[in-house]
């Protein structure tokens, strides 16, 4: 009964890709976990690159490399056939597989039948860990912040990693926690929150950040969002577990209306705030909200810094974008420590 | 991708039970779905009985019954090794078994054996379909009621029920909606929608009650409750897919903590149905509150009249106890079908 813990460093497994436009989690990891990071390799012949050094299993083991990690998504979430001969030269190599996608690994017979022949581990991401607890509800100790949604796909990931970060900038003790496959992969451990049977949802949640020193802040990746008629359930569970001292929401600059779904309005930020701090206090009486996350990409440095400065003067709160250094983020950090 | 759909009549399997301490299943089944329960059967020398007729697996099979029903909670969840030539003696009479404990049917390598070389099925209540949808929260027609709780465990279910047989008893469409393994027996369909998978909990519930005509109503069996630090997102997920135009909010007089969690106050009836309508509204912005079924068992008629009058002047709505017919009962039904 405990989260997921993946073998590290990687080598990171492109597939058969010839640019960069499907490795997104490639991307993530090179960006998030460089060091985690020993080389990148792909089927012959593919083109693209995320600019590590190319090795093969064997000398990627050698580096120390510990795993190699599926990092291009394939089509309908299975994972190509084009894949066998690589992913068992890499058991051959001795390292384990690591994949985040929807087909399990063990779903391709010769590379299920060679992992258990050389004793090297499988391991699906989404495949949440067995026995998970029902939640008791017991005031945990240390701090936790949460990151939360007006909507899903708009940077609740890259903004619990971006304030981890800055926490350790300001010599604060904290641990991003992962909740998704690509943050677990970048955590190297976690907890796929959306895949938990639900009952278990807000139990996984306490389980992924237990007890700690009381200054100790564990900086929790959200999923989905109140306010998405598909995914609130999971978002609450995740809410009501994670028993945050600091919520920040996340806001992307400009959407209107939740992806794929043109009927649903956003909520306004005053309302997300104030409904997620009123459900959030079943669990923690205190929690209060650190501020906005503004995901600005797309804009100039120039027109962002504007925009925010605008947000936060109409919202009455510090609003930053994480992955853009400076005054406002400092401010947002400074507000969520307070 | 269709809820659950068992096979009916059946025959009440009693296990080894001594008495009706553990038959609540069996009660629920007898007292709910009488035209549906055929004959008892049990364990030799067991003592307990629902008072249905007795009947041997053939016999039953003959009068009609088309699955033996284990209508006896087990230890831990798992089904008692002395219960395996019941269970493979119901199999040859030509019926299916359908089961609600934790443990699969098919778990039993020797009932698993002599279902498969008979083609009959081993139907596990708890397990819910596969390929379960996505909600999309699209607006469905037809009428929905979804009963909702300060807590777990003080009448979701028999509310449900007592009220859809109301609006027939009014000459009304109405169904009943079942999303717990009890539920789902007495209705011969259904989703658990506490054992699916997070991410898919609002997708069951729409599934659940599809389209229909504009004057039907489904009324849906809730789960849960947005107080429970548990399961609120379970509870969330239901509410979101259900988009029931009217809430009935069960209380249990007198209750005033989470069952199991001392440390959790149940929420004052007003702020239960404020807060229930303000989540209900993301996905039907008409729902409304039509009052309160208050669990008044173990008070006398007079006693239970006297606090149900007194708690409907308090709260402002009407309040009934569905398990006592007369003048609240029509208020309350009269609020919900306005």
């Amino acid at each position: 009964m405990t989260p997921l813990d993946l073998p590290r460093p990687y080598l990171l497994f492109l597939g058969d890709a010839d640019d960069t436009t499907f490795l997104k989690t490639g991307l993530g990891l090179r960006d998030w976990a460089p060091g985690q990071c020993v080389a990148e390799y792909k089927c012959p012949g593919a083109g693209a690159t995320l600019g590590l050094p190319a090795m093969t299993p064997r000398e990627a083991h050698a580096a120390g490399a510990r795993a190699m990690l599926l990092s291009a998504a394939s089509i309908g979430g299975a994972i190509p056939a084009s894949w066998t001969a690589c992913l068992i030269e890499a058991l051959e190599a001795g390292l384990d597989i690591v994949s985040g996608a929807h087909h399990r690994l063990a779903n391709n017979p010769q590379v299920k039948a060679r992992a258990e022949a050389l004793g090297r581990q499988l391991i699906d991401v989404r495949t949440p860990p067995a026995d998970l607890p029902v939640a008791t509800g017991r005031k945990r100790s240390g701090k936790r912040l949460l990151t939360v949604g007006t909507d899903c796909a708009l940077g609740k990931k890259y903004t619990a990693l971006a304030l981890a970060d800055a926490f350790r900038a300001r010599g604060l003790a904290a641990d991003f926690r992962a909740t998704g496959q690509t943050g677990i992969m970048i955590a190297g451990a976690g907890i796929p929150i959306d895949s938990v049977i639900a009952d278990f949802v807000a139990g996984a949640a306490e389980l992924l950040s237990p007890d700690a020193a009381p200054d100790h802040w564990d900086v929790i990746e959200g999923q989905g969002s109140i306010f998405h008629p598909s995914y609130a359930g999971v978002s609450l569970g995740l809410l009501h577990g994670s028993q945050p001292d600091v919520i920040v929401l996340c806001h992307a600059y400009g959407r209107r209306r939740i992806v794929g779904l043109p009927d649903y309005p956003l909520p306004a930020i005053g309302e997300a705030v104030d409904l997620t701090l009123r459900l959030a206090r079943l669990t923690n009486p205190d929690a209060r909200c650190g501020g906005v996350s503004l995901n600005t990409a797309g804009l100039s440095a120039e027109a962002a810094a504007k925009v925010i400065a605008e947000c936060a003067d109409r919202w009455g709160m510090p609003v930053a974008d994480p992955m853009r250094q400076g005054a406002a983020l400092d401010a947002l950090v400074d507000s969520c420590i307070d």
